[in-house]
C-alpha cells in the first residue's frame, strides 16, 4: 500500500490517495486520532472520479463518528483495465434497457458475478493493508455499493461486523441464496421508485437475509434520491455496531 | 381540561394527568420550559394503564428533544364506557383469530371505522385544549397508535405537521383511499414478522400515501419487538419536522 497524495479537507479530515497492487483507493481519517479507530469501507458502483462527491460526503458521515473510511476502485472501472467479457455484459445490459426489456437473469449473472469474484478479494486485501496502519484498529463496517459484493463480503469476511447495503442494483439469483448465510447486523436502503430496480426483488432479498438484526429503510424517490438524513442514520447504525 | 395530578419523573420531566370531557389523558413536559414548545400526540391501541410503560418511554424520547408529549384514552378502552357494537366487533375478531381464519374486511371495518369516527374528534378537542397552555406552541406531530386514526388525523387536521405511523394494526379498505390524500411527511414503522399483521397490506399502504417525503422503517421481529433505536429515530424524525 503506497500513499500517493494527501490533503486536509476544510473540516480537518485527512484525505489520502493510495494504490494497492495497482488498484487506486482513498482513505479518510479524523483530524486527529489518539487511539486506533473503527473503519468503514465505502462501496460504490465503480468510477472513483465520477463518484467522488458522494463518496467524500459518505466518508465525512463516518469520520464525524470518529471512524476512518476507505474505498478502492472496482475492477474494470475508472482508470483500471477493462475486460472484454465485462464490456460485453454491459453492452447486453444497455441493449436490454434501451429496448425497454426486462433485464434477464443471464445478463445480470454475466454482469455481476464475475465482478463479485474479482472485487471481493481486492476489498479483503485492502482490509489487510488498512488494518496494519497504526491509526486503524477496527471493528469494520461495509457500506453501500454493488449489493452482491456487500453480501459476499458479509458472508466470507469475518472482520466485517455490520453492513449498510443499498438495494439499488441488479441482484444475481445466487445472491438470494447467499443472503441466507449473512448473520451480521444489516441496514438496507431501498429507493421506492428506483426505475432500474425491482422493488419486489429488493423486498425478497431483505426477507432472505439470515441476520437477527436487520432494518429496511425505504424512501420515496428514484435511484439517486436517497435523502440526506439517511447519511446520518447510516452513521448511527455503524456507531451502534462498531463502537 | 382539568389537571387531576402531577409528578416529577426521575429525569425532571413533569407528568400531569388530566381529564377533558371525561376522557382521561396524560401530558409530559420538559423539566423547564422557557418558550412554547412543539407537541407530539402519542397514539396507542387503547388502555392507558396497561400501555403506560411504553407510552412514558415514547414520551421521554420526545421530551428529550425539547417537545411536550400528550395522550388521551381511546373510546371504549381503559375506564371509558364500552359500546355494545364495539364489543361485538371485538368478539368477532377474537373468534376469527382463535379459529385461525383470515380476519375479513367486514370485521375490520366494524372494528376500526367507528373507532376512527369517535376518536379523531376527541384528539382534535385535546389538541384545542393543549394548544391553549402557555408552555405548548406547536407545531404538532402524531405518533403511532391505531394507523387508521393516524391517517384520518393526517388528512383532516391541518395543525398536524408530521406523523410517525405504526403499520401494525388492521387497516380498513377505506383507509387505503384516505392514504392517498395524506401529504405531510411520514415515517412508517413495520415489524417484518408481525403475526397479526398483513405485511403486503402494510407495504401497499406505504405505497398509497400521497406524501412526497415518506420513509418506511421495517425491522425483524414481531408486533411488540420494535427495537429501541426506533424511539430515537422517531424523535429525530420529529426534530426534523417540528423545529
Amino acid at each position: 500500500m503506497r500513499f500517493t497524495s494527501e490533503q486536509r479537507l476544510d473540516d480537518g479530515v485527512l484525505e489520502r490517495d493510495f494504490t494497492l497492487n495497482e488498484i487506486p483507493g482513498i482513505l479518510w481519517t479524523p483530524a486527529s486520532v489518539s487511539a486506533p479507530v473503527p473503519l468503514v469501507l465505502v462501496g460504490h458502483p465503480g468510477g472513483l472520479g465520477k463518484m467522488y462527491p458522494r463518496l467524500v460526503s459518505r466518508a465525512r458521515d463516518s469520520v464525524a463518528e470518529g471512524f476512518a473510511a476507505a474505498t478502492i476502485e472496482l475492477p474494470g472501472s475508472g482508470d483500471r483495465p477493462r475486460s472484454a467479457a465485462a464490456e460485453e455484459a454491459r453492452a447486453g445490459l444497455r441493449r436490454a434497457l434501451r429496448a425497454g426489456e426486462t433485464v434477464g437473469d443471464e445478463i445480470v449473472d454475466r454482469l455481476v458475478l464475475p465482478l463479485v469474484e474479482r472485487a471481493v478479494p481486492e476489498w479483503q486485501a485492502a482490509l489487510d493493508a488498512l488494518l496494519t496502519l497504526p491509526e486503524i484498529g477496527g471493528p469494520v463496517g461495509f457500506s453501500g455499493g454493488v449489493i452482491a459484493v456487500g453480501v459476499r463480503l458479509a458472508v466470507v469476511e469475518p472482520r466485517i461486523s455490520a453492513a449498510l447495503l443499498f438495494a439499488g442494483s441488479f441482484v444475481p439469483r445466487a445472491t438470494f441464496e447467499e443472503a441466507r448465510r449473512v448473520t451480521i447486523p444489516l441496514q438496507v436502503l431501498l429507493q421506492w421508485d428506483d426505475e432500474g430496480n425491482d422493488r419486489q426483488a429488493a423486498l425478497d432479498l431483505f426477507d432472505a437475509f439470515g441476520s437477527r438484526e436487520k432494518t429496511l429503510h425505504a424512501n420515496l424517490g428514484g435511484h439517486t434520491g436517497v435523502p440526506w438524513f439517511e447519511g446520518e442514520d447510516g452513521a448511527r447504525f455503524f456507531a451502534r455496531h462498531l463502537k
